[in-house]
This record gives C-alpha cells, structure tokens and sequence, in this order.
C-alpha cells in the first residue's frame, strides 16, 4: 500500500530521496546507451563509449553484449516506464548479434564463446575462462522470458550444462594447458558466477529450480571457502581443499570489497528465498561488513580495488589504490538488499556512507552517465563511460535493484 | 687520457656530477640484489622483493631470471670494480636454473620457454609470445661470454632460430590459436628484441654478425614502419604491411616514451655500428626527441605510460597516467647516447630534464633501489623494487650504461 509522504520518519525521508535520485539517474542511464550504443548496420551494441558518447573502438565486447541484452530484457520485464517497444527490440538485436557471432568453435567445442569480436562479428580473442558463456546464458535466459522463446531457454541450459561440466568435472575444454607448478585454484569469480545463473535460471520455475538446488548449495559452500584465516578475511583464490594459497595469489582480495560485496549480495538472496537465517548472518558479517571495514580508504573516502591481505603492495594489479564504479555499485546493493532484510541501523548508514561518496564521485554531470575509474584520491583517471569492462550493466543493475528494494521498505509496490 | 677535473667546462661538470652520482647508484643497485634476490636452497632469484628486501613472493619470473644473469655478467665482463667472484657465481648459478627449469615442452615444441617458476623450478604459466626465450637467449649468450661455454653459446643460436622462425616463418608454435578477427599485427616489441638480440649475438664475433646482418636490417625496416601519421607518431602496433590499425590497438603509444625511446637508442647503436647517418638522424627525431614531446607530462614532470594518439583515454591500461621506473630508464640512455654521437646541446638538456625528475623521483634514499611505479604525480603508487616486471635490469643497465658513455664523453677510460 502507498504510504503518505508526510508521515514518512526522518529516515525513510532521507530514503525517499535516495529512491528519487536513483530513479532519475537510472533513466538518464538507460537514455544514455539507448542513444549512443546501438550499431544498426551490424547489429549488437558498440561497448567502447566515450565521455560524450563517442564510439571510439568499434570492438565489441561479448560479456557487454550479454549483459546488456540482460539488463534491457530484465528492465523491460520487471519495470513498468521501461516496457518500451525500443527496449525490447534493442535486446532482441542484441540477442540475435550474440547468437550468430559469439560462439566459436576453437578446439571443436560447441559452447565456447568469444571474449571480443570485430564490429561485424569476427572472432578477435578467446579467454579459457567461462565468464563469456555466464554473460551469454544470462542474456539467453532473460530474453527468453520476455520474447517466450521456448529453444533459446533450452539453448540457455544446455550451456550451462556445458558451463557445470568445464567447473565440475573438466576445465581441459577451456583450453588452457596443464602445467606442473600451476595448482588448481579455486576462485570465488566462478562460484559466484555460478550462483547467480542457478538464481536466474531458476526464477519462477519450480522444476529449474529443483534441478539446480544441488549446484546452488555447491556454490554456496564453495563461496564460503573463501573466508580465511579464522573469519577475518575474504580471500578471491584458495586452494581446491579450501585452504590458503601461498604467496600474492593467496593473499589478493580481489577486488578487496567488490567481489566480496556482490558475494554478499548473490548470498543475502539465496538466505532469503531458502530461509536460512545462519547464512543471511555469514553474509552479512564475512561478506559485506567485513571487506567494506578492510576496503573503505579511509584517508580519501571510497573502496580500494585490491588489497593484500598481509598489507604488501599488490603487484599484478597496478589500479589497487584506484576507486572504480563496480565495487561502490555492488556496495550499495549489498548494504541496502541486507538493510531490507535486517533493518539494522548500522547497515543502513554505511549504507548511506557509501551512497554520498558515489554519487558524489562518479557520475558525470556534463554528458551523463558515471565515470568508472578515479584515482585513490578522487579525481577521474578515465574518463570513458563504456570500455572493455564497463558497460549497461553494474551502473544500470545497482540503481534497479535499489529503486527496487527501496519501493519495497517504502512501500511503493502497487 | 685524463681530463684534468679543473679544466671541465660548466656543462662537462655537471655530467662529471651525474657520473659519480650515477656509478655510486649503480653500486647500491647491485649490492641490494646480491643481498635479497638469491636464492641459496632452490638456485635461480627471487624476483618478488619488497622495499626493504623482503621476499613477498617466492615466484620466479622468466624474463627476470634471464635479465638478471644476463646484467651480471655483462658487469663482470665489462666493468672492472664488478670483477668479482660472487658476481659469477650468481650468475652461473641463475644460468643453470633456468637451463634445468625454464622449457617446458607443452606443444611438444623443445624451446617453448615459460613465463613464471615456483621456487622450486616448476611451470606455472607460459606466454603465447617470445620474451621468455628472448631473455634466456640473452642470459646464455653473455653467460658463455664470461665462462667460454661453447656449448651454452651453441644452445642460444639454436633457439634464436626458433625465435626467427615463430617471428618471421610460422607463429602456430607459439600456442595462439588463429581468429578470424585477430589480424596479423606488427607490434614494435617484437623487432626491438630480435634487434637487440642481433646486437648481443653479433658483438665481437663477425662470423655472427654476417649471420645475422639481414635480420637486423629486417628489424631496422619493421621498427621503423612504427613511424605513422606523416612522421608525426610512433605507433605500437601497425598492420603486417606497416598500415595503421583501427580502434585503440592501432592508436597505442606504448609504452609511450618507454619503448619508443629503447627502440631510438637500439637504433642509434645500430646506426654507430653501421655507419648509418640518415638511420641516426631518423632515430633521433623519430624515437627520441618526438615521443619525449607528446610523453612528457607538462604538468607534473616525468613520462606518461600510455597514450593514445588521438588523445582518448587509454582503456585498456588503467595506469596510462602513471610515471614508471622504465620508461625513464631508457630515455635517460636514448639521451645521452643521441647527445654523444652529436653533442647536441638540445638533447644533453633533455637528458638533464629526465635525470633531474629521474633522482629525484624514484631512488628509494631509506631502503635502496628505485621505486617503480608513480602515480601521476609523481608519489609512490607500489613501493615493491621487484615484481614481475621490475628486476635488476632497465635500473642497473641504464646506470651501467649512462656511466660507460659518461666515461666515454668525459674520457675516463683507460
């Protein structure tokens, strides 16, 4: 039911306002790639924008192409102002351009898709990783349930079948070689992955549901290996057995809070659909509270990208220090969605914390849209709105799902 | 002969000063990797160092390994005060940890090296490209140089032959799968290290040098298709017929200054040795003096990392902006070197531009060694001295040679 704005407490006045602020922002986002993304010669999206919305590399990406079929489709199903003919055709052309070009067949294998592709769809480069084929079950997935086609749903889950296999049982058809000194390594990347796919594959449907309950556990379990060294840290890589990983690896917290937090997040809504509240408490403490105490700068305000759990200097990663959209995006869901379900003070006002430093920061007040990469102390380092890794995806799926969860605590839904 | 130090002209002074400067560098630079890099149990060096010698990370990088015997030996061989036992022993016994460790025989091709050992000499990773075998080449040419192994010395032009042949014949040895969207790229990396392999191979020995002479001509020819935009940019990667590329590949300055002035001062040896005054001229405007005017910040001092040459935003190299150990390694050798074939005041400025930012900069005056990555700014973004990319070698071969060619210039020698 409506609440009467006037009876609002001063705290969910203050969330009132949120609810405003994401709500615009979330369609200047959406008109921003409507606008500038689309490639209607050659179908699919140009993923490398400029500032002002240039296409300054005609590349495109393949986990950007599945996760802005996705973000069209799940915006034009659960969201009323964007059921929009516009929307659902753009997913569609996205849709069709991942079909007929994504897949390659190196090694003879059949699921295997591209990591990037030419503007007309060729195949530049291939990653013997499974993230490309988790970007393109989803857009399969989702887009079968807004169009209801019933062979690209089949098409979804059978290569997640292919994706389960590769994890499970054997990753040789991914391609990388077999090497002595290089230990099997558990990263939480994949689980994570893994889950999230169990919980879009599995929406609404009872039977998909009974068929991945075993895998969303395994994942479940398998994320919760990664809190190490007595509950103090999340670690992104441990061992197959669980156990910490010697040297720089072992110790990446990786991206210090991002991961962990959108962790928290996959978890937080597995507790709740499964009513588990011991897990929602394992989430919540290791998952969100934890790696936003260790990864908040607190000499400049905003998340650290990657940390060294021993205090060394990351090595691989010369961005450790820099603040980047995806973690602060993940933040504010994890520390709403867990807010929602506890109602506890503290959650909400880091909650707001993180809120006021993003906003702050990362939007772009000239030409729309939010800048992904600042320097540790705030200031834009790039200043592209799209690029390899930054696409319609964190920035568009954290306002959503907050607009969505804050409707709820205010009690906006119908 | 002597130059009396009272008769020095102003200008011969100060490069009197930066000569004592530099050779005191140089002896701390190498006293630090005696003391923290070996590794007595398992052979071979530590190449993960923190800034006050401690090992963070007990990997053994490839490229490293070979860098490092390659520098010792070059100081036995050719600086009296490095004459010293403890030297060569070091450096033979890197030599036999990488002649026991470094191929791996994935592909079942023989001369496949990897990138990166456990301590213990086991393959963790291994690079589709060349630069592994490039340094062991190094490492064993000049290791057999100082011990007189004909043997060793054989082993270096045999898999210099394999590097030709992955170079200029057939590249499928080197495990990249062919994409249909990946076209054939020439990037600048590569004939800059077969160059710089010529000129090791050839020194000293003519037999070698008529062996190798129409492959440093080739090298010379590919470096300088780099030479783009009506002369006015060098490019990183340039199409197989040494046309621009589309997209941000194609528009790469990378490392900006970094390798386009290594390449200036490979060029300008090779010109020197060859008599060449239309490739020094070339290699001054070209790969000195016009990437030192687009790299320099004018804001902050020292060199950017990465450019586009259109002025985007680098995307793919989030530390575009950052002021890194290297690049300024090199322009410190491509000045100085350029200012002793001509005596150019223009450049020995430049040079002195780049040493004051330089010393200034990245000497760590606490724990010794150069701190390696700056944030634009110039503070310390990673205070590390080793890690997988940063070893004894663009510090100490800079020193070493910004001192033989202050010798030379200031006539020091014999």
């Amino acid at each position: 039911g409506l609440v009467c704005q006037s009876n609002l407490s001063p705290e969910n006045r203050k969330l009132e306002e949120c609810r405003e602020h994401i709500r615009a922002q979330l369609d200047a986002v959406v008109e921003f790639w409507l606008k500038y993304s689309h490639d209607t010669v050659h179908g699919g999206f140009f993923t490398c924008i400029g500032r002002d919305g240039n296409v300054y590399d005609e590349l495109k990406y393949v986990w950007l192409q599945g996760r802005q079929v996705w973000m069209y489709c799940r915006l034009y199903r659960s969201v009323d102002r964007f059921r929009r003919p516009d929307i659902l055709e753009a997913a569609k052309a996205g849709g069709e351009f991942l079909r007929k070009f994504a897949r390659v067949s190196t090694n003879g294998n059949q699921w295997k898709c591209a990591f990037c592709l030419t503007r007309d769809g060729k195949a530049v480069k291939v990653q013997r990783t499974i993230f490309s084929e988790c970007f393109y079950i989803m857009a399969m997935d989702e887009l079968s349930r807004v169009t209801g086609d019933k062979e690209m749903q089949l098409e979804a889950e059978q290569m997640m079948e292919q994706l389960i296999y590769w994890v499970r049982e054997d990753a040789s058809g991914l391609g990388r070689p077999q090497l002595p000194g290089d230990v099997p390594t558990n990263s939480m990347a994949v689980p994570m992955m893994l889950l999230c796919l169990v919980q879009q594959l599995s929406e609404g449907r009872p039977e998909a549901g009974k068929k991945y309950a075993e895998l969303g556990s395994w994942c479940v379990t398998e994320i919760q290996q990664h809190i190490q060294r007595d509950g103090t840290a999340i670690l992104e890589n441990v061992s197959a057995t669980g156990a910490e990983l010697p040297g720089c690896l072992g110790r990446l917290q990786n991206p210090d809070s991002g991961h962990a937090l959108e962790a928290g997040w996959f978890l937080l809504r597995y507790a709740a659909d499964n009513n588990n509240k011991e897990l929602q408490r394992t989430a919540i403490e290791k998952f969100v509270e934890l790696p936003f105490e260790s990864g908040w700068d607190k000499a400049h305000g905003g998340l650290f990208y990657f940390l060294d759990v021993d205090g060394h200097c990351p090595t691989q990663q010369l961005e450790w220090s820099m603040k980047l959209w995806w973690p602060h995006s993940e933040a504010l869901v994890a520390f709403l969605m867990a807010y929602s379900q506890t109602r506890s003070r503290e959650l909400l006002e880091n909650f707001f914390r993180v809120y006021e430093y993003t906003f702050s920061h990362f939007p772009d007040s000239k030409s729309g849209e939010w800048f992904g990469y600042l320097t540790q102390e705030g200031k834009v380092a790039l200043d592209f709105k799209g690029g390899p890794f930054k696409g319609f995806f964190h920035v568009p799926r954290c306002l959503y799902m907050c607009e969505s969860l804050l409707d709820d605590l205010l009690g906006k839904h119908g």
